[in-house]
């Protein structure tokens, strides 16, 4: 454990120093173990394990654009995203691990305990390659405090879920190489350095409140004055309502296609991209590194065209912080809408446009003043999938002044409403649960500040 | 209202009597405004409206069956059962309907205020054919108390769900004629009435507890003296943690087949059957009714081989009533796994077979003895879709020698911990509900007799 936070800086700039990476983009026709359909051509690794790229044809009442086609990776099998912590002298610590994957930026960034597959933990002999596994396979000996299945970006992968974990470890735990106990409160600290908790990580964290919520829990009730009793817009009741009415009222149908056949993409010196060079392409990667199961492997990635902003905006009701919450469609959403932030979208896409044209709300966030920031960070999505996907992570005190009203596609929530909804799984999205884990550390230190 | 149950008695008799129907078996061929497709063999109205009877091949590791193919109703839309509540000095009236389904027993049942389809509730015009309608689809008056989306059937519906809500009427409500106004007491004791309130109706009945939670909630916390704390063998982080597990461990893979193709059914004599004559057989009916929109109709229906068993096995721990919940995947399970009932199945299909080939608890239930039954009533389910489909519904004390360890799809919880998954959907099984709705009665009225 650290007592200060530089210790955490020593070590963590040593776990870098001690292993050395190479990553360097490949075209996708060279990449060793993957293969381009000849067929359909779909990009899938030779043992038919792992993910694979294909293509998806999707007609929605729910977005600017009715139909469209795009890449999209397939991903079926669920997935372990496991924290271990335990708690000494009333203190949350969670054991984190330095891990590289090739897309960070930085290429090491902080992981969960685990992060296992299902061939993983189904396996029957238990020749665990991963360290710690053991506390996240039934029947294991610890209790599972937070344990969740919860979706991951719907843009780029196809229902695609993984199981969010935190086990409370009841006996003592070794701590191997590459890994270290970090208390909650040194977490929330690290939360607002760029790139350094993936989003694996941020993820898991936004469970925590469940854990502890007498500790943690409280911190998500920003209100003016903290004596004050905590006042919502709405009823939970009212918010469920609402979020069925939006799955009740729109739609969303998806067909895989044959990732040749999609139309506006082509496979262009050595990439997957889009006419328009807008959203993202498919490219590969080839990796070295001495520390990984593996030494050297090739892969396809998604790497978006520009950095994205994820951000919601919030406001002051009844003395009571609330935030705009969108119930979104994207073409891999799991059940037709999904809780999500105000705003979420590369901006660049659409540059040059008329305002009417542009995302809803997005010229609010472009246009808020340092002053009315809560949050404003840069963190990058899974290193393992996504290349380089940055998005810059903002919450935005709009000011009594915001109009409550709203398309009927949003709704005002307080921050532990939110959250609430959190266990349940596939209620709130990815780019809402990060932005929650960053909330828990702003909500301790920024609300002070907000009294008036 | 009705000040006394023998009011409600002699007004559901005139309705009874003003009604006349007439419903008769026919050969699935001779169906007016429905087709056998000639490729296919699928059963679909000619307006493509409606639903369809497709065929389904069904692979998952959590059956005794690995594979099996079978006919399956496929019916997308998402509907709504919406009960209109009103208050009157402290308590709460249901506005129920003296309804017809060519499928009932006794034909004339009580149902919700509404059961509307997707194009009833958002079609452009308001020539609304459905009563009460304006109630429960956006913008409404009134506020919903409850609001989620539930599946139905999983052994007869692929992934139907439909939308159960409870509105709480704010203004005056004008009573039309097949209507009438009873209260949750009067409801409570009706439903230990044989085949009268349907299926609908018990599904959204099953959200009450949430609507006011300080009067009905309290029924749900059976335990030995009302004076002790309500303590339960597991937390709700526990029961989360095991549901979610029960997810990832199994896995469930449907596709749509043409009924024609489907092994061991065959279109015989004018209606679908499995050649061993078990689980249930596809019919056509003609409907001659003087209350209906339509005074003439066909449809075709599922008709189950025998009477079924849907029961709760349950015990005191800790001096509180728990039930065994049984984590059950279905053909037409949504999502992998639902919490059902310890029991469910028709135990004919078992007749002769040995001790372990038939279902795991039903040989408990069947030699229950007469004290250790809390509930055991026969309704029917959906009388729009199946025909004379009874199931015994049972809830049994098993006493506190039944053994506690149980298969590890199989987790003990308390009957408000149920009750408290029911408000998010999907969690919660068909089965399960009902038999929620009847324990809400019998934990008020038998919960003293307990006592020992």
């Amino acid at each position: 454990m650290f007592q200060h936070i530089s210790e955490f800086y020593s070590w963590f700039s040593k776990r870098t120093a001690n292993n050395q990476y190479d990553v360097q983009q490949i075209p996708l026709e060279n990449m060793g173990g993957w293969g381009i359909s000849y067929d359909s051509g779909n990009i899938t690794h030779v043992s038919g394990k792992f993910f694979s790229v294909m293509g998806v044809d999707v007609t929605t009442d729910h977005r600017a654009t009715e139909r469209w086609q795009q890449p999209i990776i397939v991903q079926p099998e669920i997935g372990i995203l496991g924290i271990l912590v335990k708690v000494v002298a009333g203190t949350v610590y969670c054991l984190m691990q330095a891990k590289m994957e090739p897309g960070n930026i930085n290429l090491l960034q902080l992981s969960p305990t685990v992060q296992a597959t299902r061939s993983n933990y189904t396996r029957v002999h238990k020749g665990d390659s991963v360290p710690y596994l053991e506390h996240f396979i039934t029947p294991r000996p610890d209790q599972a405090v937070f344990d969740t299945l919860q979706s991951e970006q719907g843009s780029w992968f196809l229902r695609k879920r993984n199981r969010n974990m935190i086990v409370l470890a009841t006996s003592e735990v070794t701590v191997l190489d590459n890994f270290c106990w970090l208390s909650f409160d040194q977490i929330s600290t690290l939360m607002a350095v760029p790139n350094l908790l993936n989003m694996d990580s941020r993820t898991v964290l936004s469970g925590i409140p469940f854990l502890f919520s007498d500790v943690y829990g409280d911190r998500l009730k920003l209100s003016k004055s903290s004596g004050l009793p905590h006042t919502s817009l709405h009823s939970i009741e009212y918010l469920l309502s609402w979020f069925t009415d939006m799955k009740a009222r729109f739609s969303l149908a998806r067909e895989l296609i044959p990732l040749r056949t999609v139309s506006s993409w082509s496979l262009t010196d050595g990439a997957i991209v889009r006419e328009d060079g807008r959203h993202f392409s498919v490219i590969g990667v080839d990796v070295r590194a001495s520390n990984r199961e593996v030494g050297q492997w090739s892969q396809p990635m998604l790497k978006p065209s520009q950095r994205g902003v994820i951000a919601f905006i919030g406001r002051y009701i009844n003395e009571t912080f609330h935030i705009l919450v969108h119930a979104r469609t994207e073409a891999g959403t799991n059940d037709i809408v999904e809780m999500a932030p105000t705003v979420g979208c590369i901006p660049s896409n659409y540059d040059g446009m008329a305002s009417e044209d542009r995302p809803l709300y997005l010229d609010v966030v472009r246009e808020a003043k340092v002053d009315s920031i809560l949050v404003d960070v840069v963190h990058s999505e899974e290193g393992g999938r996504f290349y380089h996907a940055e998005n810059r992570y903002l919450v935005i005190d709009a000011g009594e002044d915001f109009e409550l009203e709203a398309p009927l596609d949003y709704c005002w929530m307080t921050v532990d409403q939110l959250t609430s909804f959190v266990r349940y799984g596939n209620y709130v999205n990815v780019g809402a649960r990060c932005l929650l884990s960053c909330l828990i550390e702003e909500s301790a230190s920024l609300a002070p500040k907000l009294v008036k």
